[in-house]
């Protein structure tokens, strides 16, 4: 057999490993019931241990370095080529961490979850302080096996953006920072939107169909997946065959449910359409977290928070709630649904203050990293700063510091990925509308296929065949920059704001 | 670590990956959409090889076999000794058989069942033979492993019934056949019963709502499963906390989907009844496959087609069907449910023709491993005993030889187990009878908690820690015997009938 075909075949059952590993947790997430979840954690356990046995395999390794020296003269664009990359990249990722840190690492964080569940609800950090201290400790010590590194922070991102740096992270909050809280304080010094259009009782079951019928008409294949209930929405992955999604409706708000399928449905058409050949490799799924959130973002915003999305939705959605839109003006409608309202509580962020919420946890958790503060100082911190970004001050822990369980769940490196998804949304919407000069007028007849066609051909279907800034650089000619999504901002809510 | 805990630690492992694999089918039956097919079989395989590799091991031959030294002088009811029988059984089965054997034998029913599928629709026997002789061919070497033996039949039966005998077997069967023919030409001589009433228009999420009512008054514990909707209902146990079941329901057909709720119900107490320190290990699920359809049996039909149970569920299914049983009057209702029809469907079936359609069966595929018969024989010899054995005729092989898809699977030796299962269930019954005296009266009442208490005390619990003779007479003092069967259908249908 050929080194190549030898590598596909443990590729493709690591593949069919993780696969199981998503199927299990869309069931634990969706269906599953309560009295199942002792013997689930231990069926997880069980496939986790096997795919990490069969991808640190010392001969798996041996393959890879074989196999790259076959690929330096091989075009860098080809998928052996990526694959090989791909692999390679991982296989140290896994390999460098001594197993006792894995093991150590993953016992913090199951009970600093549990930690986090109690704390959260008592609004009591001082209970889930020490848990913290730990998992960061733990995380440096993570990073530690990847030294020498130019900062600290740089292992723990790279598992989440591959190949992107904390100081073009960095480089990018900074031209970020002044702007949007500019724009946060100009847009407050301006008569306040009214959105209590959305506030009144919409039956649920109506409310999914109407979702459905956007996603349908996203062009999302039903063929290819479903969509059910969860509580926090989420979007997986069985193969290019069976992509899923899940999404939440809340009987009182009309537009929660709605863009949560919009946005599940943008991750879902990026997974869907990638390119076939690359099914069960690792190159057959998105690119990074920042690139698929990209996706969904564009989606959700871009196209559901539009004036053109709701001159083709919303005489529908009236049509499904005579009684609550029926004295509703298209204009206030529009209005509501980009009402600006700077609050403590990032999941229920507008587009307009959603990035601020990222940029103090990114600022905090390096500043942990580093030991620059400790983690007994977060929630003082996190208070002075939502206070200097937002202008609000959360009333307890719960509000602040404990609101998101990522931390507890040790996922540290993640949070600027959301504000990165922002960005690179903008700067490929931006070339969307260069590409199709008719987009906007399209998007107003509910014609997003054209879109969803220039999205595959110059995203979607190279999966995760380049690193997130290369991808980026192909797609809009630079690496990640904010200036897009900020003019984005600036005229848009200009325009409704005035 | 001791020799029985190591054990048990593979043995954990192994149940994590059977769970996982009743998972993904579990989905691939009840939600998964057309596309992610290819998929999943990948998955499948991949799990299923890993599974058998972690099986066959020959470091679990040793630990067995140096356990059973140890296991010599200890309790042979204790769990330690039940669970060294039974993975050293189990471990004896799956390394007898060629490794070649077993991958020819997949590759043949996956045609096969291709093939069954087209031939069925065609109606066209001519099409599958060639297939069905590969798959008795294969069957006989198989067999051939376990040599010498008392029938060539006894390797195949012992997969789903351990420790079961042909001889036993067609001993049962013979005293049964004579009876229960004279039944069937007895009932079939009286004046018909009219099951008009069934058959109307149902509203399915009315029936849906009933069923669950009765699982749940059965005692079906929603906190450690669910039901669902499959085109072939089934029960699957991910493990003693998450026994699953589906159902079908029919808009024209009133109990058809609450019977088939009832018969999977039936299967779930029993595995959601099994010791909880069991789990985890093969001996936390039913002993066998007839000790399981017994209480499926025993749920749907003693309890589910009595006069006391209807005493408790008619009125209630009265007033969810008002215009459609208003003046259908109970009496009438009882019959319609218990009407016996012999007819060229097996699982149209009902309790008095049902076992002579797995008698025909069980004497053709012994006839055919005997060799004293052909495949090609099998359509003519299926019509002439359905003349023999019901009075009925298919007219082409789709409602004859065709009908089931079993053989095509390659799964010979099954069909007893669910004759097998009304026996035992009728002996379990007419102990319960005699254990709880106000039995019949509390089924009239909808208080089926002491009989489901008695199932769990005397079967349930036990899990597969004996095997199903030895289990039978644990709990009525023989070995599976016909007579209350016999008795049972005979009582009931005069009953009905005259």
């Amino acid at each position: 057999m050929k080194k190549i075909d030898e590598l596909k075949q443990i590729v493709g059952e690591l593949q069919d490993l993780q696969a199981v590993l998503a199927v299990l947790d869309w069931d634990q997430q969706t269906f599953m019931p309560r009295g199942g979840a002792e013997e689930r954690a231990a069926q997880t356990a069980t496939v986790s241990r096997m795919e990490h046995e069969k991808f640190t395999a010392p001969a798996l390794g041996e393959l890879l370095q074989e196999l790259q020296q076959e690929m330096n003269n091989r075009d860098p664009e080809s998928d052996d080529y990526c694959l090989v990359k791909v692999m390679s990249r991982e296989y140290n990722r896994k390999t460098r961490v001594p197993a006792e840190l894995v093991a150590e690492f993953a016992r913090a964080t199951t009970i600093a979850q549990h930690e986090w569940e109690q704390a959260y609800h008592a609004a009591d950090f001082a209970r889930l302080r020490p848990h913290l201290e730990k998992i960061f400790a733990l995380r440096r010590d993570y990073a530690a096996c990847f030294a020498p590194y130019d900062h600290i922070y740089d292992p723990l991102l790279d598992e989440f953006e591959p190949g992107l740096k904390t100081a073009d992270v960095m480089a990018i909050f900074n031209k970020v920072r002044p702007r949007q809280t500019a724009l946060i304080h100009e847009l407050g010094a301006r008569p306040q939107l009214d959105d209590r259009c959305l506030h009144q009782s919409f039956d649920p079951q109506v409310q999914w169909d109407f979702g459905v019928k956007v996603a349908t008409q996203m062009g999302y294949d039903w063929n290819r997946g479903r969509l059910d209930r969860a509580l926090h929405p989420f979007t997986t992955t069985f193969g290019l065959g069976d992509v899923r999604i899940t999404t939440k409706i809340l009987p009182d708000h009309l537009t929660s449910g709605l863009f949560s399928t919009m946005h599940e449905s943008g991750h879902a058409l990026y997974e869907q359409g990638v390119a076939r050949h690359l099914a069960r490799t690792p190159l057959g799924t998105g690119a990074s977290l920042a690139i698929h959130e990209s996706q969904s973002r564009l989606w959700e915003n871009m196209v559901g928070r539009s004036r053109e999305f709701w001159q083709w939705a919303y005489p529908q959605l009236r049509q499904c709630f005579p009684t609550q839109l029926g004295t509703v003006p298209p204009e206030t409608f529009y209005a509501a649904v980009n009402r600006v309202q700077p609050s403590c509580i990032r999941t229920e962020a507008d587009e307009a203050t959603y990035n601020m919420h990222i940029m103090l946890r990114l600022e905090l958790e390096i500043a942990v990293l580093e030991q620059k503060i400790t983690v007994a100082d977060l929630p003082e911190i996190w208070r002075n700063k939502m206070e200097e970004y937002l202008g609000v001050v959360p009333t307890n822990d719960r509000e602040g510091v404990l609101q998101d369980v990522h931390w507890s769940c040790g996922i540290i490196g993640y949070f600027p990925t959301y504000a990165l998804g922002n960005m690179i949304a903008a700067q490929i919407w931006e070339k969307a509308r260069t590409a199709i000069p008719d987009l906007r007028r399209q998007i107003g007849r509910g014609e997003f296929m054209p879109l969803r066609e220039w999205l595959r051909d110059h995203l979607y279907r190279h999966g995760s065949k380049f690193e997130p800034q290369e991808l980026v650089r192909r797609i809009t000619g630079t690496t990640i920059d904010p200036d897009p999504y900020l003019n984005y901002l600036y005229d848009k809510y200009r325009e409704i704001y005035y």
